[in-house]
This record gives structure tokens, sequence and C-alpha cells, in this order.
């Protein structure tokens, strides 16, 4: 049998003014403030080569998400059908991995100031990654 | 002291002629084929909505990335200089997560037909996620 579970660890966490889910939009362009990304300091070589003005993809560790909801009703309507979680962008689901788009607008350190990001203070980063000018995801 | 591992675990695995990582596009636009992606049946429930011409993004965990590099050439062209893995796309970084934009070209079953795909065969799919009309990462 191979193996199926894995283990993925903080590279950093988010500093947010958004302090709950119910304080934070369903997606970024329902409006969503700045905040700064902290990477830990194990993690800050792999920094190098991010300067301000570059967009970056944020994958997130939804810590308050529940995992073992398959279907749900989109935004949470009941009027909506019950809905797979992989066609929609709920953070329940069983990986709750995030993906957030943001611009970083400052360094210091191993602290970037990122935005526009409806991440909730205290979110868990697990990765960071470049937009691509012809990636298959920017 | 808060928790900064979490378990995250397969939920599908990609089936696809490139058996390795030599053979595989370092980009998708470099040239990738299409390729299966096979739910396991725990989490097919989770697939309800997702249809033949969605845009989907599949996160992968790159099972033969090295974990332990922070900083690289990118592309191995030594003449680049050293570079953050958070300032790349590459497959060695902390927590080898992989994002593919793709496309849904035939469902059978737990089965989706997707494509184009630079992901190896036997790849790990932790989470699937519906491209948004304005999602930030889309």
């Amino acid at each position: 049998m191979n193996q199926t579970t894995y283990t993925i660890e903080q590279i950093g966490i988010i500093r947010s003014e958004l302090g709950s889910r119910e304080d934070a939009p369903r997606q970024v362009y329902e409006g969503a403030p700045h905040a700064w990304l902290q990477v830990h300091s194990a993690f800050t070589e792999g920094l190098k080569g991010i300067a301000v003005g570059h967009e970056i993809i944020l994958i997130t560790w939804l810590h308050k998400a529940q995992r073992d909801i398959l279907k749900l009703h989109p935004r949470r309507n009941k009027n909506r059908p019950l809905t797979g979680v992989f066609a929609t962008r709920s953070p329940d689901r069983p990986n709750p991995l995030g993906l957030h788009r943001v611009s970083v607008l400052e360094i210091s350190g191993n602290r970037l100031k990122v935005g526009p990001l409806e991440a909730i203070d205290g979110t868990p980063v697990v990765d960071i990654k470049p937009v691509l000018p012809r990636s298959a995801d920017s």
C-alpha cells in the first residue's frame, strides 16, 4: 500500500484585522483588507527573489474548517442545491487548503505586507508561489 | 504552542502517460498531455456539480520532491542566480504542493479526464477547486 497521508507544516502565519470567519468576506472581491504574512525564521531564505510589486499565490491551511463535509449549499444558501465541495470554494473540505492571489506591498525582514486577503488572523500559510506570466493558474 | 503541522490526505491520484519527472515539461505550456484523475470512492460525493467543460484547479502533492531545499537555480540552470523556492515554481520546497489549472474533458464515474496536465503518473491529488469567474487565482 502506498502512502496516502502526508505531513504539511506551517511556513508562516497571517496577521490580519479579520478576526473570525464571520468577519471574512466569502471572496476577495467582496472587500478584503491588507494583511501581514510572517514567515517563520526557518523558511525565510526561501523568500529570496520576491520583491515589492510582485503577484504571489499564498496557499493557506484553513484551520477553522470542517474536514468531514463533502456536500453543502453554496454560500450557506439553502435555496441553492447541495453541491460537492470540490465544485465550490468553501473552506469546509477534506484538505482545507486556501488559494489567495495577492500583491506584495512591502517587505520587512521575514514579514511581507500583502493584499487584498480574505484569510483571518492566525491562518497558517503552507506555501508561496510566484504568479507566472503564462502559468496555468494565474 | 499552537499546532504547526497538519495531516493532508490523498483524495485521488493522477494516471498519466508521463512516467517520471524527467519526462514532464517544466510548465504546462511547454507541452503536456491529457490525464485521468481517479478520485477515491470515499470522496466521490464531493465531485457533484463538476461538469465537462468546466475549468478546475487541481492541488497535487508532488511526492517525488525534495522538501529540505530553500534555494535553487531556477530550471536547474546554474547560470541563473540562487533563488528562494517561494519565488519559483520548483516542486522542491518545504510543502511540495502543485497547482494545475485544467479543463474537464470527460467524466466517467469517479474518473475525470483532464488536461493539459504536467503532473506525472501516480501523483497524489489533495484538493480540487472550481475556477471562479472573478476569483483571485483564476
